[in-house]
């Protein structure tokens, strides 16, 4: 029975843009496994109530409803442990979640360079509800919050330090060849390209050279959704 | 032969507080490598000049003298093979590097806070030296640099998110047991405990108890010098 994934679109259906769905989606192509993709919007909270709460990445295995994209992770790897291993291992397992937390954190950083973006990116239907949670949030409008956003690039790229050492000296965080490590790193640096033109990342950023290679992967599916290559 | 390490030391010989050894002196204890450690100070250049650099650690194996952190690691892993794994396997390699410039970031991150505190644990002679290079590199006096360090600790705790996430959830960033990127990133808050009585980590962080369970290994290996349970 073909695997069904809830994945976040905006106004246009096939600009999918959640850093937490891109982590799965790859998932899912390293593992072999084809899905099917439900675009989904903020306020669909009915669609994803059979998982028990209301974010995606939610993805739908037979009977099985499963959320959160570190969840999903692990149970892709221990359910299909004959496809190409996710994490390298055992060892790689423990090493890989903090990629996980990494990432989130990422989100963080980067949602105040973007937020207005999102914004103007989604369906109409998600614009009162987004513009709500987030505002209360961040204790500002999303119109403040991105006003200095040419200025406070420079400080969030140096945040991207221990990223980019990495990157200097390998192709991939799993070295070689990419791990879920690396599409969970991914998935902030895919968000912010699925939904704003803002150039997050300068032109000669190894991080930027990594997300190219990464946009490479699976036939170029991470290209797939409409995007800014900025 | 036996191995020796040239080990950075304070006034007492036996405050070792290099972020950088740390990780090297617990590798060889993961490895179950005894290791001859030498008391080394800043200003000890040419001890070391075999390295053909001025920074420690420094390891000498029989012929070969080798520098830079991960640079030994390596080394240790590629020629004690047969000894317990560093990394957790190839792909465990290729994720511990991440690790490694994480923990790099980290020494920048911390310094502020205690870089008085190392000017006052260090050697007499070391102490020109290591105040006119560190001032320049700062740009002010340490006095200056550590003076608000009360109202900057929150936010420099706020930086540690992603591996507090990690720490609420499994024991060590390895997994269920450490691995080269626990001994990385322990590297910097050893270093803070061995040279600083202030508070880097909150009582209840789970950083902390982390750190309890690095202090433990090795028969409190990491405990033997000289530091402050802060």
């Amino acid at each position: 029975m073909q695997l069904r994934l809830y994945d976040l679109a905006g106004a246009d259906a096939n600009r999918r843009f959640s850093p937490y769905c891109w982590r799965i989606r790859m998932a899912l192509a390293h593992k072999d496994l084809p899905v099917e993709t439900i675009p989904w919007r903020f306020t669909e909270k009915d669609a994803i109530a059979a998982s028990g709460q209301p974010r995606v990445p939610v993805l739908v295995d037979g009977e099985k409803w499963l959320a959160d994209s570190w969840t999903i992770a692990n149970y892709l790897e221990n359910t299909y442990a004959d496809r190409p291993p996710l994490f390298g291992g055992e060892a790689g397992r423990g090493l890989s979640f903090f990629y996980s937390n990494v990432a989130d954190t990422l989100v963080g950083t980067i949602f105040p360079l973007i937020a207005l973006d999102i914004y103007q990116n989604i369906d109409e239907k998600d614009r009162g509800y987004f513009r709500a949670s987030r505002e209360e949030r961040v204790g500002t409008t999303l119109e403040k919050l991105v006003a200095d956003r040419d200025s406070r690039v420079t400080a969030v790229r140096q945040t991207f330090a221990a990223l980019r050492l990495t990157l200097k000296e390998q192709p991939f965080f799993g070295g070689e060849r990419p791990l879920y490590a690396d599409y969970a790193i991914f998935g902030p640096f895919q968000w912010a390209r699925c939904i704003s033109a803002f150039a997050l990342l300068a032109a000669d950023d190894p991080i930027r050279s990594w997300r190219e290679r990464m946009l490479n992967l699976f036939g170029g599916l991470a290209r797939s959704s409409p995007g800014y290559d900025t």
